[in-house]
């Protein structure tokens, strides 16, 4: 830290992002929620279009990208907004909608990048605690006046509410904006898109980055109302108008016409899923229900901390937590049938040797 | 805007950027300041070897890239920051160093961005007015209380102070941060990169969009001591932990060890801007000594909105900025010879019809 920062950073916590090694084969990668599968031909046809034009500026509008959302997702262009990952949607979402008067609501347990954002940009939260089982009760979420943060499904506990509950909730709060984070829905959850317009005050960020296969391509996209969709239009215009590569907006946009190889597979991970959690069940794990490409388990022996160790020592990748109520719990991302295979294995080493 | 918006960005003016038609061989595109030349074979081979792993986040720390960097301008790699584009970099310099009470003080003709961002983060402006030929006077920077913001060369002037210059302003300012602005340093300007090891207040940001052909992948860069890359770091860590895409990461670095192809094409660019100048002074045009990879002229007979209208008409696009002081002048970007020659030829006409 240098001795020029400005007094109100100077307290930060800075986000910790999982490790990312090397692109490296002996080592399975089960810790950042990954795509397991690459991104289709169409997609990397697309990015190849774009090599020798590398010298000119992206579309600061990314017109081609929002005409594909709008598309996939049957809503207007002008109701979709694209940002540099769906972090950065984030982000300029709460500097739309918050200020050091006007902070947010969202559960204990949740993404934890919410609160690192909040400490950025000195908003206030209120935390509601999940129940004893990890699931939100929705009437711990009528009446506020907060901007409401809900990842659905949530992160890392896999499990959702359904978009009917989310609606009432945007009922209960009609002068607060309720943002769904959709990072995970796509593997088995069900989409408040259709919801955002009905409920002016809803606003639902996604990512490209886990059923899309283009995490390291950078792309995250807000729907909602043009109304909300234009303030944070006002915010990218003024920080980062060309936020978006034309790699990223070629790419997402063969991805989203890409339907086929989408659904093919969000349904080989949700089945990988189904599969992987019935192995640890049948080893005594506990977890939760999971509707995401990660499982969300309890080994019942040992810290999260101590089982992410033992199975880095295998190398085996996966992530635990260091927060309060979840630190015997580890999340283990859904990876090819093969890379699961090779958890369990390594895990069975563990009980035997624990 | 919608109701939601919160109350301190209702009135901000967000920034206009260059208008980006879709590419378009009628078109001879001399707006944005994009590098006539496509990225070399290099650049494009180091992409493709990521198109297969897209599915995998970017390495946060951007270790390559910032290895290269370090190689280039002979400084430790803890003294580099990536970002997704320039843009993004100078964001997160001002969130560092300023607030309320710290704003930053600039030149009136500069990049206009400056004030846009400034406007996003309610940052106080102090104004240092050019002098009439659009010099920087560096007695104007002496014992300031702001964070200095200085482009070298500048824009839309295309203007450079020597690095001891600024090497002064650095030493009559150790309290405060001073971030030079090299986008366009490397058309013919000298850098400050070498003068952050002895200024501990000097931060220099340089993008990859002009001289380096990637305006389409984002890129930037902050160096400067380790402390200051440190704190830029921090808000890195906490809005965008993952700017900076595996395409632009895996593209910056490879054109940073093109070393031959980066020279060649900024000496080519040098050249024309040479030719192009001497043939529009000939033409009894006014302009400056632009060091960077645009002309700013002043045509003497019809306003700048004018010329660049006439131009559009004409298939040629320029930019033009509705401002004090500058609303006679242009600014041309240098295209590649041919482009140049066309441009030229349609000036003809413009003067014939006039």
């Amino acid at each position: 830290m240098s001795r020029f920062i400005t007094p109100t950073l100077a307290g930060l916590r800075p986000y910790t992002p999982g490790e990312q090694p090397p692109v490296n084969r002996r080592l399975v990668k089960l810790n950042t929620n990954e795509n397991p599968y690459p991104p289709s031909s169409a997609v990397v046809d697309a990015i190849r279009d774009e090599e020798w034009r590398l010298q000119l500026y992206p579309d600061p509008g990314c017109a081609a990208l929002r005409r594909a959302a709008a598309w996939f997702y049957g809503v207007a262009e002008d109701e979709v907004m694209a940002g540099n990952g769906s972090d950065e949607v984030l982000f300029f979402a709460l500097r739309a909608f918050c200020d050091g008067g006007h902070g947010i609501a969202r559960a204990d347990i949740t993404y934890t990048f919410y609160d690192t954002l909040c400490q950025l940009l000195h908003l206030p939260q209120r935390i509601l605690p999940l129940r004893e089982d990890f699931t939100i009760d929705p009437a711990d979420y009528r009446g506020l006046n907060e901007t409401i943060v809900i990842a659905n499904p949530n992160a890392p506990t896999g499990l959702a509410l359904d978009p009917e509950e989310i609606g009432a909730i945007a009922a209960a709060n009609p002068d607060c904006v309720v943002i769904v984070d959709e990072a995970y829905v796509d593997f088995g959850a069900r989409s408040c898109v259709p919801l955002t317009r009905r409920y002016e005050n809803l606003l639902v960020v996604q990512t490209f980055s886990k059923s899309r296969q283009l995490a390291g391509a950078r792309l995250g996209l807000a729907i909602g109302s043009r109304e909300l969709i234009a303030d944070l239009e006002r915010v990218r215009g003024s920080l980062n108008p060309y936020n978006v590569s034309r790699t990223a907006q070629a790419a997402g946009t063969a991805a989203l016409y890409n339907r086929g190889y989408f659904e093919e597979t969000c349904r080989q991970i949700a089945e990988t899923r189904a599969w992987a959690a019935e192995q640890l069940a049948a080893r005594g794990f506990a977890m939760t229900d999971s509707l995401a490409n990660f499982l969300f388990v309890n080994n019942g022996r040992m810290s999260g901390a101590a089982f992410t160790e033992a199975l880095r020592r295998k190398n085996v990748v996966i992530r635990y937590f260091d927060l309060p109520r979840i630190r015997p719990w580890v999340r283990i991302s859904v990876g090819t049938q093969e890379q699961m295979e090779v958890l369990l294995e390594r895990v069975d080493r563990i009980l035997q040797e624990g």
